[in-house]
């Protein structure tokens, strides 16, 4: 048996290798089937989010960029449904290619990579030589470099290669065994089954493995269930070939960070906050002004621009695009919403689904439900909620106003308490909802009703109070409430004086 | 004198011990008199809050759980009245045998314990032979396991127990002063009262003693208050018991965290933070998802079930309950809330005194004040107030309205722009609010007001715009508005054109 | 050449030394032309803000405070007219004695610094033989005590005093080059002229430089740009002062933290961070209560009383000041906001430039814009918003309402959905609102509008639902709404049964 070789850490964490490097070919399988019995949730584990995204994500994305092309399995089990829908749902994952492999009862990692290596799938990796990396899908936080030096091609007579971590307190990891203290490795030893030396070790083995395809495939059919928990250890593996006097290499990560892995809310809330704060810092390195960094909440996918200020409380979900100069005031929540250059979101203010004109001003408090478009130079105010509407250039509804299925022109002004009467509990032809126009120019007085459908025409004018019921032509004055009588004296006797 | 025995701490906090083994009886004397000058504020020190509830109430927790038939004297002096009504009012304390004792003046922690131990109270515990557990008020995180060890049966010849904690920096402690290094308690002395080495001393006295109560009845009339502060320490027993050839027991806590005093407002704000990742990261650990666990603020008695989601800056208060699946928004606040099952609060809901059904959705921005009840699937949305007011299944008020002292039914649907106006100015008979009654299948437009007392019956449909002054008749269709006129080309008048 | 003095940093950084012990005359030098690449934004990296003010501001209040009749050169360049004009525009800087020095173009400190000694403004001070502090404008968080301890008067032959400060990890700072390891100091060596040994030191140059005037002026002509960054270096001049046998003072700061400087959006984070814990401890110490010190933001400028009560979340900008007793509820948001004793903002209320009255309520979700005025024992409620408003004392405006350009008196009730009419679409005379005006213990039902201008005089009385279009008289009932018509059995048909 030869001397496993070290690989150190890179410090630099995106590699610098180009993809061309990558092993011609190289297959990946994801053990994604356990049922996280200590997340106490109806959703399977690898579907809990951290960066707005589940677990399962961040490792796809990782192999995405990485080795885009590898034949790919996610070996499931509990909320195997679930999973597979999540998966197929996701765009950016269409272009991979992954097969599902259903491990139908759970009896440890051996048994998960054995169900995926006896499939078709697997015949195809022996058939194809592919060489086969092992990841655990909960381990999101795994830096693209770690995968593209993983996959390195394994030497002659390599097995597998190992990715080992060293801990300063171990404990409940699986240790590192070697021939003397920096000899080969001979073997992994889970926690359960450690004498008391051996959970002296420091060294830990981090679930991610590189296999040789023809001896993953012979080697898990002779695992063994006799342990601790009774299960079969993909561990294992690495005594069998320790034994066979095959190569064990070894990658030592040096980042324990990185390789943070999920068992109850908790861990997952330290991986979120992890994952959290590397996004953030590396916006602010990029430009963007935090008020209070360690206050806001930035999914993975957020893109955002130059000279953007972020004020404290701030979570930003989804797809959402923030361009140059924009502000986000405190306490703005928004999900796959753009945001358009210069425009200005004032505190408290949630959207959804939308696109955010530049130079608009929003809130405090206002709330754009999904569908809603707000053009440049526009102003919603405090209070206003928008469903489905679309608001042309240099409107404003300041106040108070609730517009649905409306399309509103520009230069437009809505009084206070305007309402869009879209809903006339008739469910006609699965049509719930009706339509509302007010055209550019319009001018609606406060408290005002729309009776949709309707149209206010070109320049109209709506005089406050007014409930309308019918279309208003352009230019013309529509006014729909009674006439004030003053009853001298009364207020007294009201009062009851 | 024999050698102290050092007790050590044990590493699970919450003893294992049944509180059979606790001394047939033994009373508990809890020192609440300080102004807490540092504080700075009108409300008596033991009555500042952490975890949503005063100091002092932590200490009679803890009590209540590990010996909860102890009669317990609370000496009181600044602020006596309302450290007396807050315990009285409490409830889960009249099952206690709560005394109150008054110190007139404050002369120090010794004179405080004079004065319990000389009025009837400290007699009979001397009578009946009760050792005495004197404990700071402003002590709020301790645990039940220090209790039970600290009130372990003393031995034969016995004077009294302390606890003592090992400090980095034990700069403003009283000093545990020993023969040599390990050997016998001699005395503990103050930090302004410690000589040069004496202030090098790590070991300090963490102000909670156990004692004979013979012995403390009779040492503290032989207390002097020659010292820098001219007043009388408590402390002074100890050197009193070495001097008498007592045995001193120490308990030594290693948790230093736990013995945290509160002394101004910064300190407090310490303890709250401390007690509530305390809170926080027990519930991650029982299935509760926490977007961001150092940005929530969670009680100590509220309750949370498994598979609740809890988003950043929520604050939980008093007695809230979270069912099943819930989804808790960013930024709400509930005091005393109960939600159901799979409930879904958006973003900076709030509530207080309510209960929101199973499946119900509210908010962004609902505001439920209290005696509101919201039924099952029914939907509260954004910018309603709700006020002693009940709703049924399925409902929905989904925009900007405000209903108090109402009651709704199922299946309800309420327009935007709603009012209740249940307020005339005028009070009647003590009574100023009046009732609005809306039954089931209702459908009511927008920018409807409905002046109460007013009963809207089962089916109606009122017209957007209405003003409601009397009640309607169910299937009827109520209509209070005014035609709308249009008038051709009048607009660019009313512009100025 | 004689040894340098190295002066230990003073523990309290509140300087003990009167203004009186300071040089009887000191210029300072801020330099302040710098771009700030890496914030990437289009604002001057000096008049980016922490603590609610510009980094430069921080440095001139410093100096105000120490030396506040100190002939003051700021150098600008990059966006000079918006420095100039920031700092011209603030109040509080008006009584020093400030000039502008303009460097047209950046090439390093040392031309920096010569571009204002070979200004009027070099030539009188050499004159006047002033000695020269020369600060960046990018140090913040430098203490006044700094200062002070800076422009002590340099000794016979003193060419100079350098701030040096250890740091652990010197990375990209400039090292000081010593005889010996604790010899006199020799130069200077920038990071990117510094050999490996060079590297190797700890201590560095803080950027602060204290000069003898006609030394300055002198060694600045003979400086070279012959070096990695081809700029002249003011740190050069050490070297300089060395070799020509002046006497090269050394003031070494301990704690680093004084000295962070800002580069990038991530640093300038860091330094607001750090800032605003020094302010929100400081003031929990003097008696502020903060339920989560670490989520709140207060600029430098608040005020705060005793015995006020800050919940998570709030942020204050400005010139906010908080009368004692107030409570300040969960994220409310205060610009230049007057709060007065024992008033109550509830959760997410947003103001500026406003007054809040003694035992007033607000919120939650209240918004007052500028100049709006609430009276004494006042109540304004959720979703409601003023803007130039003034409201008397114990007036009511609980729920979803909007007033502008108002006036309200005292023991007023204003029920839900009220709207001041201010607009009416024509700006006539630059005229855009009309005024309202609601005299004291008027009742207003809900849902009104006042289209403006309008008076609605003293004990008036008006009946829910009416938009009214004229000034209603003292004591009189105002009506404007249609009568009530309900159709039996229509509701049905409406339904679409």
């Amino acid at each position: 048996m030869k001397i496993s070789k070290a690989v150190s850490r890179v410090t630099d964490k995106t590699s610098s290798k180009s993809p061309g490097k990558l092993p011609a070919s190289c297959a990946v399988m994801i053990l994604a089937a356990g049922q996280g019995k200590r997340m106490r949730s109806a959703l399977p584990k690898v579907l809990h989010e951290i960066g707005g995204q589940p677990l399962l994500f961040h490792i796809l994305n990782r192999i995405s960029e990485t080795a885009p092309k590898a034949p790919v399995a996610i070996v499931v089990g509990h909320g195997k449904e679930q999973v597979e829908a999540a998966v197929l749902a996701q765009l950016d994952f269409s272009k991979m290619n992954i097969t599902f492999v259903h491990q139908p009862e759970q009896r440890g990692t051996g048994h998960a990579a054995r169900c995926a290596m006896d499939s078709p799938w697997g015949d195809a990796q022996v058939r194809a030589k592919n060489p086969v990396l092992v990841l655990p899908g909960d381990l999101p936080l795994i830096p693209g470099s770690l995968i593209t030096q993983m996959v390195e091609p394994l030497g002659k007579g390599g097995g597998l290669r190992l990715l080992t971590c060293q801990l300063p307190d171990p404990k409940g990891y699986g240790r590192v065994v070697r021939r003397g203290k920096k000899g080969p490795v001979l073997r992994i030893v889970e926690e359960k089954d450690a004498n008391a030396r051996e959970k002296e070790i420091h060294e830990v083995a981090a679930s991610i493995y590189f296999f040789h395809s023809p001896f993953l495939q012979a080697s898990l059919h002779r695992l063994s269930d006799k342990n601790a928990q009774s299960e079969y250890y993909l561990t294992d593996l690495v005594a069998n070939a320790s034994r066979a006097k095959k190569k064990v290499d070894v990658l030592n990560w040096q980042s324990a960070e990185d390789l943070r892995g999920i068992n109850d809310p908790w861990e997952l809330a330290v991986a979120q906050k992890f994952l959290n704060e590397r996004t953030v810092k590396a916006w602010a390195q990029k430009g963007v002004r935090f008020a209070d960094p360690w206050s806001v909440q930035i999914d993975s996918q957020v893109e955002l621009a130059e000279d953007v200020s972020i004020q404290s409380g701030v979570i930003l979900h989804g797809k959402t695009r923030i361009r140059k100069g924009a502000i986000i005031g405190p306490r703005v929540v928004l999900k796959n919403v753009l945001v358009g250059e210069e425009a200005q979101l004032k505190v408290g203010t949630v959207a959804e689904n939308s696109v955010i004109g530049a130079h608009a001003q929003l809130g405090p408090y206002a709330h754009l439900r999904p569908e809603s478009e707000v053009g440049e130079y526009s102003k919603i105010g405090n209070f206003v909620e928008l469903k489905k509407t679309k608001i042309g250039t240099s409107t404003s509804i300041a106040h108070l106003s609730y517009l649905g299925d409306a399309e509103v022109g520009s230069r437009v002004n809505i009084g206070c308490g305007f309402v869009t009467c879209n809903f006339d509990g008739r469910v006609i032809d699965g049509q719930r909802k009706h339509r509302t126009v007010i055209e550019d120019d319009v001018f609606l007085g406060s408290d005002c009703q729309a009776i949709a459908p309707i149209r206010i025409g070109k320049g109209a004018y709506v005089a406050s109070g007014s409930t309308l019921t019918q279309s208003v032509e352009p230019d013309a004055l529509a006014i729909a409430r009674s006439r004030q009588v003053n009853k001298a004296g009364y207020a007294s006797r009201l009062r009851g004086k």
